[in-house]
C-alpha cells in the first residue's frame, strides 16, 4: 500500500483536532483512498503542551525547511492561522511540490490570486474547504459536483460567533452584551471578539467564495462590511414583528450586467427562509445555480473536530488525483 | 484539447434535461476540466418529437450495442428509468469498459451489489449523484470531502411530491386528497402517484443512501415502509400542537452493537429542527458523523435541469480521474 505523507505546520486547537481526527478514522480514510496516511513531520514550538494524541518528539520540527525540503512529504496541511507567515510558507511548500492544504481564511482571503498562481505553475493542488463552513463539505461540492453551474448569488451565514449571538437575542430575549458574554463563556467567542463581531471573518470567507463560485477576487478589506454590535434588542423585536430574523449574511449577486454586488451585514431573513432556520453557532452557505436553482450547505461552521475533518476531506480528495499528478510530473 | 465522448440512454424529460444544461453551461464546463464534452450517440425510439435542443438524426442509435461497442466513447449516462433493461444496460456499459452515470434510483437500489461489482471487475466509475435529492450535490461530498468521517446516522426528505402534500396540508389546511391534486395540477406528482405517496421511492434512496454510508447493502423491498396516504388533517394538527411537523422520513441509524435500524414513515420533526424548514418540493438530507456532527444538504429534488446538473457533476469527477484511469489500464 503506497503511503501519503503529511507535514504539518501548526500543532494549536485545530492542528490538534485534525491531528486526533486522523487517529479517529485512520482506517475508514484509508480504506476509501487506497493508501496509508502519516503525519510525518509538525512544525511546533510548544512540544510539551498536553494534548489528547500520540505524537513523538521525532515528529516535531522547528525549521519549516525540513519538511518543505523533504522529498519524502506530499502533502503540506498549515494550520498555523493569521495571514503571515502562514501565506508565505504555503507559497514556499507550493514551490516545492507540494500539494497544500490550509483551513487559514484570512490567509487564503488576503493573498488568494497568489497562492492560486502558485498552485498553478508548480502544477499542485491547492485545498481549503476548511476556510468556509468549517465541517461542511461547501467548497468541494461547488467546485466538483455542482460545479456544471452558473451561479448568480450566494447567501452565507458563515460566522459561528455572530449567529450564536443573534440567536441568543432572538430566542431568550439577551441583550447584545449579556448575549457575547454568554458566548464567550460557552467557547463560541475570543476574549477579543472584533473579528467575528464587526464581521471581518465573514468577510474573508466572502472573499473566498466569491473567487470560486464566479472567478472574480476581491480583497477582503474592500468588501463593505457591518458587524452586529448596533444590533439592540429593539430591532430584533422589529424584525419579529415582520415575521423576519436578524442574520449577519455575507451576500454576493451578480446584476444583470455582469458587475457582483457583495456586502457583509445584519439582515432581516423571512422565518420560513432555509437560513432562517439556522441557529445556535451553526453555519450554512446557500446558493443560486442556473440548472439547480436553489441549495443550502449546513453544518457546523467551526470547531477542532469539524475542521479537522474538512481537511482529511481535502487530503482525500487529493488523493483521488495523486498517480494523475505523479504521471504530469513525469512528462 | 481532449474530448470526452458520451452515448445517453434516453432522450425524455431528463435525459433532454441534461442535454439541454450541457448546451447551457458548455463553456463552464469545459474550461473547468480542461476537455471538450460532447453526447455523440443518442439511444432513443421517439426521434421526431419536439425537443428545445438541438440533436441532429445522425446521433440517435436504435440499437444500444451501437453505443457499448463504440471504442471512442467514454461515459455512457443511462436515463431510461426503470430497473430493466436499464440495469442490464449499465452492466453492459461497464463490462464493455465505458464509466457509466445514471439517475435512475429504482435500477440502483434493486441492484446495487450487481453494479458496484461490475464497476469494479472493469475498472471504471460508477456514478449516481442524480439517484438521491435530485440536484443536490449529496453523495459525491459525503463519498469524498466528508467520507472521512464515521456516518451513525441519516435522515433524509428524499421526496418531492410527498413533501410537497404534507407541506400544504400544514400551511393551507387541505385534507390529502385536495393536496394530492393540487400536486398532480402543479406537475408535481404523477398521475398514478404511487411510487411517491406510499413511500417506495423514498425507500430506493435509503437503500442507496445506506449503502454509501454505512456500507450496507439493504434492497428497497426489505426497507419497512409507510406512505403518507394515511395522514389526515387531524393528525397533521396533532403535530402542530406538539410543535411538530410531519415530514416522510427515511431514516437509518446504527446501533450501539452495530446494527441498523432503517425504515421510511412519516415522523413528527421538531419545528426547530433544520429538517423542518424544508419546505414545498424541496428535498433534505440530514447525517450525523463521528467527526463532523450534524450536516444537512438541501436543494431541488427532482426537474430535468437539477437532475441534469448533478448528471454533469458526475461528467466533471469522473473527468478529473479519467488521465488516471487510462495509466491504470495501460499498466
Amino acid at each position: 500500500m503506497k503511503e501519503i505523507k503529511i507535514g504539518l505546520l501548526g500543532l494549536g486547537n485545530i492542528g490538534t483536532g485534525t491531528y486526533k481526527a486522523l487517529e479517529m478514522n485512520r482506517d475508514i480514510i484509508e480504506k476509501k483512498i487506497g493508501a496509508k496516511v502519516n503525519i510525518v513531520k509538525i512544525l511546533e514550538k510548544d512540544i510539551d503542551r498536553e494534548r489528547d494524541i500520540t505524537v513523538s518528539r521525532e515528529q516535531f520540527v522547528s525549521d519549516p525547511e525540513d519538511i518543505f525540503s523533504d522529498p519524502e512529504i506530499d502533502i503540506v496541511i498549515e494550520l498555523l492561522g493569521g495571514v503571515e507567515p502562514a501565506a508565505t510558507f504555503m507559497e514556499r511548500a507550493m514551490k516545492s511540490g507540494k500539494h497544500v492544504i490550509t483551513a487559514n481564511k484570512a490567509a487564503v482571503a488576503a493573498n488568494y490570486p497568489r497562492l492560486m498562481k502558485a498552485a498553478e505553475e508548480n502544477n499542485v493542488q491547492f485545498k481549503f474547504e476548511a476556510s468556509v463552513g468549517g465541517g461542511i463539505p461547501v467548497l468541494n461540492p461547488l467546485d466538483c459536483g455542482a460545479r456544471a453551474n452558473d451561479y448568480t448569488e450566494v447567501l452565507g451565514i458563515v460566522n459561528g460567533t455572530t449567529n450564536y449571538i443573534l440567536h441568543k437575542m432572538s430566542t431568550e430575549g439577551m441583550d447584545y452584551d449579556t448575549a457575547l458574554k454568554d458566548a464567550q463563556e460557552k467557547g463560541f467567542a475570543e476574549a477579543d471578539p472584533t473579528a467575528d463581531v464587526e464581521g471581518i471573518d465573514a468577510a474573508n470567507k466572502l472573499s473566498i467564495l466569491m473567487a470560486l463560485l464566479f472567478g472574480k477576487y476581491v480583497h477582503p478589506d474592500d468588501i463593505p462590511t457591518t458587524g452586529i454590535s448596533g444590533i439592540t434588542k429593539e430591532k430584533i423585536e422589529e424584525a419579529k414583528e415582520n415575521d423576519c430574523v436578524i442574520k449577519l449574511i455575507a451576500h454576493a449577486t451578480v446584476r444583470e450586467d455582469g458587475d457582483i454586488d457583495y456586502e457583509v451585514r445584519p439582515t432581516y431573513i423571512r422565518t420560513y427562509h432555509p437560513l432562517a432556520g439556522v441557529l445556535e453557532e451553526y453555519n450554512a452557505v446557500y446558493v443560486k445555480g442556473n440548472l439547480v436553482g436553489k441549495l443550502m450547505f449546513y453544518g457546523p461552521g467551526a470547531g477542532p473536530l469539524p475542521t479537522g475533518s474538512a481537511v482529511l476531506g481535502d487530503v482525500m480528495e487529493i488523493a483521488k488525483t495523486m498517480d494523475l499528478q505523479d504521471t504530469a510530473d513525469a512528462e
